[in-house]
Formats: structure tokens, sequence, C-alpha cells
């Protein structure tokens, strides 16, 4: 029983059949994904195909003219620019895009990989969430790329991802106020245990460094990046008796809050309080008074995701597997010297 | 040549077959939406679809787990509301959901139905945009049910809807006003083409006739329900010799703009104008102060016409064919007696 090509050393189909007892068209049914197919037969096959390194060629995977796009939720406007970024690209490459939101989980059900290995899209897209391992593998196994935009763990080796320049972000963000004369700058970051929140916040204190200025730890909260927690953490930021002058919100989301708590505290902004966002969704220019922020090119990163995806589909190799596109200071008018 | 069963006066595949001059394997080709038959032969195998009004089974539909919502554009939370309702149900009965952008236009490219025909869904959702009549024709004969979420144009005898009760809505918002003591109230209405602009706008009519204030034209406005247009139609309406003290306007989006207007006049809201929106979105309770909103539930109505939506491919007749569901006023911070 030839296990495998001598002249070039490849796994065949064959190999795997012969391997999992099963036949060339049971092999063929696990790769495109077809429903009928035992579980375990399809379990033990793909562990060989993992274990053998088969690889079908792109030419062969006859893909379905979509684009896979799965959130951990819909939550706000930055849910909304990254799905438009994609239909830019989607639309104008003639695909489709299926959008599945996860309800606040960060890594799909097994439903969901069911689905997709029974459309054979061209590529998924994974907003703010991640696969697991497995997942990762079976689709690598079809031959369906798989890119990460703004990931929230650390950074995988093999899967290629978009974000933006966090730490930069915080550092200008931090040095516009120091600018402006504030000492007292509080923060209000995203959560810990997420790369981006971590960066911005280090962002914050090598400005902080930068510019001499000592950091008071009763300065920095955490909030999980929703509207609530900007509320909260700026309610007991303006309690403190020696107040700051100015917050950096960690996203717009949060800085809304803070204009909530800087209301109920009838302090008024920028004048007795300067707040500073990151996103620059477009609520940020709608507020009063408009809201001096980071933008984070979120369309262009969810278009720059969708490219990449493509050209990985095309057979293409990226010619980075990580790419960040540049945040920058929008000034306007929540921001201002202190008192 | 037989052209129908005589049994049951039915038209069959190959009556259609034998008047298109084409094979029965080509006309199954055309109802499956494959895309291996020339356009000519396929337009002819339509148009006698049409004529002799063959339905196919809906068991024999063999329809893929997916519902397609299009969209005429990803413009505010609006979209994102109703996206996330789709995505409820579709959640719920494992279904994935293909999205569709149509940058702003009001109906589909013939690419968009060629996708649509190859993926075979269970339905389609058009949200605040329509398809023409040929496209709605050719989701009828292969089966695909079709519903639309708020039209925009006249009621369709055909399709199925679901809006929510605007006139109520206008009603409701101007009564509140009125009931503060304000009989200055301007409106900035949304485009006068589109049904739910002008039924809100006669609910205002209705509330000012019903407490027998007159109404002055010169009060009234319109934008397209973008923030700009609310900035914009909010100045004009306060640099008026005799300017409101209360703004009905129209969507929240448009409310934010008379926020800015009212901002840049230095009147401050509720003490020197009342500001009353529509929709809800979430930004109303995050912008300060506190919208004062016609709620409009997107995420139901969403819900509602994913569920009549897949009720229809189950073969069942939906008991209505249009339903609205009720708005709601929510009073925040943003109104308050007139000075």
């Amino acid at each position: 029983m030839a296990l495998s090509d001598p002249s070039n050393g490849k796994t065949t189909l064959s190999d795997i059949a012969a391997l999992a007892g099963v036949s060339v068209p049971t092999v063929s049914k696990v790769i495109n994904g077809r429903t009928d197919v035992a579980v375990e037969t399809r379990r033990r096959v793909e562990a060989i195909i993992v274990e053998r390194g088969y690889q079908r060629s792109p030419r062969s995977a006859g893909r379905a003219p979509l684009l896979e796009v799965i959130f951990h939720e819909l939550e706000s406007e930055w849910a909304l620019e990254i799905v438009r970024g994609v239909e830019r690209v989607a639309g104008r490459q003639h695909l489709a895009v299926v959008l599945t939101e996860m309800q606040g989980r960060r890594t799909p059900g097994r439903g969901w990989l069911e689905g997709v290995l029974a459309r054979r899209p061209m590529g998924v897209i994974a907003v703010f969430s991640d696969l697991s391992p497995t997942m990762r593998e079976q689709l690598r196994i079809r031959d369906i790329p798989f890119v990460v935009v703004d990931p929230t763990g650390e950074p995988l080796h093999d899967t290629p991802s978009i974000g933006a320049t966090n730490w930069n972000g915080g550092l200008t963000a931090t040095r516009h106020l120091l600018g402006l004369g504030h000492r007292r700058i509080g923060v209000i970051g995203g959560p810990p245990g997420i790369l981006c929140s971590r960066a911005r916040l280090d962002g914050y204190r090598a400005a902080m460094d930068e510019a001499d200025v000592p950091i008071d730890p009763r300065l920095i909260s955490h909030g999980r990046f929703h509207v609530d927690e900007g509320i909260e953490k700026g309610r007991a930021l303006l309690r403190l008796a020696e107040r700051p002058t100015a917050i950096f919100a960690g996203n717009d989301l949060q800085a809304l809050g803070v204009y909530q708590a800087a209301r109920a505290a009838r302090l008024h902004i920028p004048e007795d309080l300067s707040v500073v966002g990151f996103d620059d969704l477009p609520v940020a220019r709608w507020v009063g008074p408009p809201l001096t922020t980071i933008r984070q090119p979120l369309i262009e990163m969810a278009e720059t995701a969708a490219e990449l995806v493509l050209d990985l589909a095309r057979g293409e190799a990226p010619a980075q597997t990580r790419i960040e596109l540049a945040t920058e200071l929008v000034v306007r008018e929540s921001t201002a010297p202190p008192a």
C-alpha cells in the first residue's frame, strides 16, 4: 500500500482513505464539507489529514462567492463600521457577506463551523473574536483562509491579523492633554485582559513618563468598552478629592459615559473637564460638545482584512501576516486647557 | 402535446419545456437557480413560467439554511438594530444571514439576484428598500418568500411587510409637547416622498388640530433622516423671529442635529427648547440630555419579519400580510414646559 506519491512526498487522498479505512469518495466528502458522513468517520479522516499534512490545491477548492464574518456582538457603530468595510470589498468583488453574531461569546459554536464547511466561502473574517485551534485547523485543511480583525488575545503565529496602532493612539491622546497643560489625567481603560486595552494604557504611561508627570494609580480604572462603565468609573474619578482635569476614556462609548457623569456632577466639558475618546465612531461628531478622539480607521481595517483573506484564497502569500493601520488624533471641542 | 395535467389543470415542467422548446432538465436548472443556462433561454423559460402560473411545491425547494437581508445603507444604529433582530431569529433556527448593503440605492442590482438564485435561501428580507416587480416575480416562481421591513413606497398587495405605527408615534410625540404647554412646535420631517415620514407628520397635524392649535407652515420642514439636516433645519427654525419652543425631530439622528443647532444658538435643552426624536436608538440614552423619543421596536420588527418569511418558507400562509408594531413614548430629559 503506497501511502504517498514518492515523487514529491505529498499525501494523496488515497493515502488518507487507506489510513482511515474508508473510500476515497468519503475522504472527498469530508474535505468538501458534505454533511452526509458520520461524525465519527469525519473526525477520524480529519485527524489523519491533520497528521499527514494533506493540503488540497487552491484550484480544486470550488469555493462559493461568499465571505464569512463573525462578530462577538453587534453592539455599536463600531460593528457597523466593520460590516461596511467588508461590504465595500464584497460589493467590488461580487461576493455576498454571511454575518454571524455570537451574542457576546468570543468563539462560535460547533453549528457555525458546520455551516461554513457546507457553504465553502472564500474566507472567514473574525472580528474581536477568535476560533478554537480545532476550528482553525478544520478551515486550514479545507483551504479556507482565516483573518482576524483586532485580536483580543496573544498574536497567533499562523493567523494573519489586522489591527490599529493602539499604543500610539494612547500616547497621542495623552500627549494632546499634556500639551494643553493637564497633569491630573484620568484613564478608563478597556478590559485589562484584552491586548488593545493594555496597549492604549501603556501609551498613556509612556506619554506621562516622557513628560515627567508621576502616575497616580487612583486615576486608572477599567471598563468593558460600554457606556455604562464610562458613567460609573467617570463618576468615581470625578468624586476623588483631587479630581482629574482630563479623562482619556479608552473608547468613544466610555467617553459618552464620562459626559453623563460630568453632567450629573454639574461639570462642563471642556471648561471643567477635558475628555478624549478612542475609535471616532460617527456619534463622536454628533454629541455636545463634539468629542476629541483617536480615530481608528475601522472601515479601512475591515477592507484590508477582506482583501487579505481574498488574496489568501487566490493562493497569494501575504507580504505581512500582521498589519496595523495608523490611528490619528482628531481634535474637536471636548478638550481645552485646565481651568 | 399535452400542455397540462387534465386532472387538476396545473402546469407541469414538461409543459413549460415544450412551450419554451427546451428540455425538462433545462427548465429544472432555471427553477433551481443554476447559472449554466444561456441568459436568453432562461428569460424565455421564466416568461413562460410566469404566464402559465407554474408553482413548484415547497417540499421540492431544497433551500439552503440562509436568510438574505438587503439594506439600502448601513448608516446608523438603526440598521444595526435590524441586523440584530434578524440574527436572533437566525441563531435560534440555525440559519446563517447573508447581508447585502446597496450603498444607498433602493433596489439591488441584477448581480444580487443572480447570487440569491444560486444560493437558494429560505427567504429574503428587504429593509427600507424594495425589489423590482421582475425580481419579485423571479423569487416567486422559485418559491423564495420575500418580506419588506418599513416599506418606503405604496403598500404592495402581494408582499407581506412589517412596520411600526408611525402615525400614532407622531400623534403621541406632539401630544406630549402640547401637554407640557408648548404651542409653537416645529417639525423636521423625513423625506416627504417616504410614507413613514408622511404618517409621522400627519400624526403631528392631528394632535395640533385636536388641541385647536393652528399650524404655522413655517414651522414644518423636511430632512433625509441624517444628522446634518437636523443641524441645518434646526438652525433655520431657531432663527425664526417667533422661534419654536419645541421641535419634533422626525428621527433620533435629526434630533442630534437639533441638539447641535441649539448649542450653536446658546439655547439649553430642555430649559429653552424641548426636543423629541423618533426610533429610540441606543444613542438616545447616551446624549446629554438623554433624548425623549418615540420608541420604534426595531429589533422586534426585524424578528417578526424573519419569523414571517420563515413561516412562508414552510408553506404556512400568514394570518396578516401587513403587521405594524406599536410605537411608544419614552420620556427622558430633553422635554420640559416652555420657559
